[in-house]
């Protein structure tokens, strides 16, 4: 592991079992671990600004290299200075590579594909994979754009996260072992491209963290760890599929977060569900950014503490007419404490958008107070309790 | 005029010419005039919480009859306690009576038929009108629905706003004087059947607005403006087709306006277009509802003082990139304090939802600092000037 507290330094305060509550400083502010990562993927939070972000207690977000390649384009943001400036956000930012979207499109399906769901193929005549990078077309206006190693840390420089992410190989669930094999090699020289990149132009105020691939192959993900953690990388991120369900993924993520090492900050990618969540706390794991939140809301979905509908409570139903419960009782957001379930249901069937505001400021608030009181728990050496009461239906605020 | 000042009662401080600064009383607090009154069509000002509303300033907002019966419903408002208690809005709220949403069905092209520029008869098989009411179908689901004066005040009741609004046949653009007149007729009968049925059910809370019809034509508009300040109501809106174009619409204001009672509250409906708004207050109207302020945020378009673009400022258009300068200069909103034109404009092109939202607030703090400095101007004995200056391009807070 690379060490240059100037850039990025991560300390573990307190540890309960394999979880741990530690603080990752940027030069943007600290973190406080275990943190969810609410995604600006195209410069913003849905429907927020970033002051109201910062509001709900969030340290970090995460902005999406391929996107903002795509649209409006790493100068016009470096010209406002960068992403920071660009969105006028003052705390700790992270990029994604592009390399999980340009893979996407490879492979058709997005991130079905990587979770196991989607159909083989489908678009994959869009992407050209070499050795050099991955050209594509862009799906907005059809521009030719090419993503390479160096490319997407010379665009990440540009935006000016305070955490860069190396560009890999998002191999998918369908791929057979060999390609798996093969593709993680790939991404492990890729990552050496992106570290002597790094070494030579990295700014000054830019971590960066490598990702470990190998998929669902134990003996892959061990040589991946074993890679990336070598590499010259600040931190380490476990990407790629895990799996076909959640039972496969906790298996992946049983054997694979025990292989990242012990004082590295851990970024599972992608997961972000209220009992995955846990669960990668529960194995060591510090951050985890996910669409899931946000995205609800624009279906009308809050998060609410009901396991047996994964944590989901949908707000388009018909039955919460006269319903005068808050989304969640007890919950501190700024919907909850002031509208029901009756308004909010109406609002989100007659597609206001008022609906879709309300809804995030709930989810991510739901999503705070859950690493909040896990980190509180993980202090009090009371996780295993926090987790069990949690997946058995308590709200995160309270158990 | 009707005198029920524990439903509300109207003070003239200070005036100028014809302007007037005043205040509404009401059961939910006052409503300083000028005023102009953002739209909560169906229950919510376009991406934004009703605290927000109040936090911007406003005092008053209007929900729409025919939205809010077409859905949720009356019963499902009422069951809340009333429009208030469904929003969580505890300051003013007027409601329009549902006439003008029917006949626009009824002559096609809603807003553009009454300002003149629809085309004539289309969907005109939809609506079935009657001396009884208007009879037509949902436009959501196909239902048949009936609205009568009886029923939009039984409605307007079950909404409980402050202000109710007569039920009234708009006359479009297109009508004859002949049609018109006959028009302007059956909206008296239609209103003495509204005060018959608010003198005998009106809830004690609620004041009743009469709705000024007759087109374009002056006799009829004084007609009008007669028979309706002698039906017993609490203050007059004027309704209606104002003719084709801006200055037509100047001249039917101006022999208009004068017809209404001195000590009336008097609503402009529909119109609050900077220039417009302006316009009514020199002629002593006091509070104006419109719909394109938050409308136009959802296209990207921003109120600025450019008198030479009608008061727009279009975000979609490239020349931004690269701005560095707030929507405008000097603005207090919540938007223009924290970002440039450049990241907004990307936004907003990027259809994130994050920028329907800075726009909104942008557009209404725009609308509430022209009126609260065109009532400090009345009071200071300076609205001619101040007007003039916003006319000529001055922001309207520094005027």
């Amino acid at each position: 592991m690379r060490s240059d507290p100037q850039r990025l330094s991560f300390s573990i305060g307190a540890r309960d079992g394999a979880a741990r509550a530690g603080v990752i400083q940027t030069p943007h502010g600290p973190i406080e671990t275990p943190a969810f990562i609410p995604l600006a993927t195209k410069g913003s939070v849905r429907g927020l600004d970033t002051d109201e972000v910062a509001g709900l207690g969030y340290q970090l977000i995460l902005g999406n290299t391929y996107h903002l390649f795509d649209s409006p384009g790493p100068e016009r943001i470096a010209a406002a200075g960068d992403l920071h400036g660009f969105m006028n956000w003052d705390r700790a930012l992270i990029t994604d590579s592009g390399g999980f979207q340009v893979f996407s499109l490879a492979h058709g399906g997005v991130a079905n594909e990587v979770k196991g769901s989607g159909r083989k193929g489908d678009h994959g005549s869009e992407v050209e994979i070499t050795e050099e990078g991955a050209r594509f077309r862009s799906p907005r206006d059809g521009r030719e754009l090419f993503l390479s190693p160096e490319v997407s840390m010379q665009i990440q420089a540009e935006l000016g996260a305070d955490i860069a992410l190396a560009f890999d190989e998002c191999t998918p669930f369908h791929a057979d072992r060999d390609y798996t094999a093969r593709s993680t090699e790939r991404t492990h020289r890729w990552l050496d491209r992106c570290v002597a990149w790094y070494d030579e132009h990295g700014p000054s105020g830019q971590a960066l963290f490598g990702i470990v691939q190998g998929g669902t192959h134990e003996d892959l993900r061990r040589e991946s760890a074993e890679a990336v953690s070598a590499a010259g990388v600040h931190g380490l991120a476990i990407g790629g599929t895990l799996g076909r369900d959640k039972e496969e993924m906790a298996a992946v993520l049983a054997f694979t977060a025990p292989l990242l090492p012990e004082e590295a900050a851990k970024h599972l990618l992608g997961i972000g569900e209220v009992d995955d969540l846990l669960g990668g706390i529960s194995l060591g794991l510090d951050v985890f950014d996910c669409a899931v939140p946000t995205r609800l809301a624009r279906h009308g979905v809050a998060l609410a503490p009901s396991p047996e509908t994964r944590w989901r409570l949908d707000l388009r139903k018909g039955r919460w007419v006269g319903d005068r419960r808050p989304m969640v009782e007890g919950c501190p957001c700024p919907a909850c404490t002031r509208h029901d379930r009756d308004y909010i249901s109406y609002l989100s069937r007659a597609e206001e958008l008022t609906a879709v505001r309300l809804i995030v400021l709930h989810n991510l608030t739901y999503m705070r107070e859950l690493t909040t009181h896990a980190r509180s728990a993980i202090e009090a050496g009371t996780f295993d309790a926090y987790r069990a009461a949690v997946l058995a239906g308590s709200p995160p605020w309270t158990a």
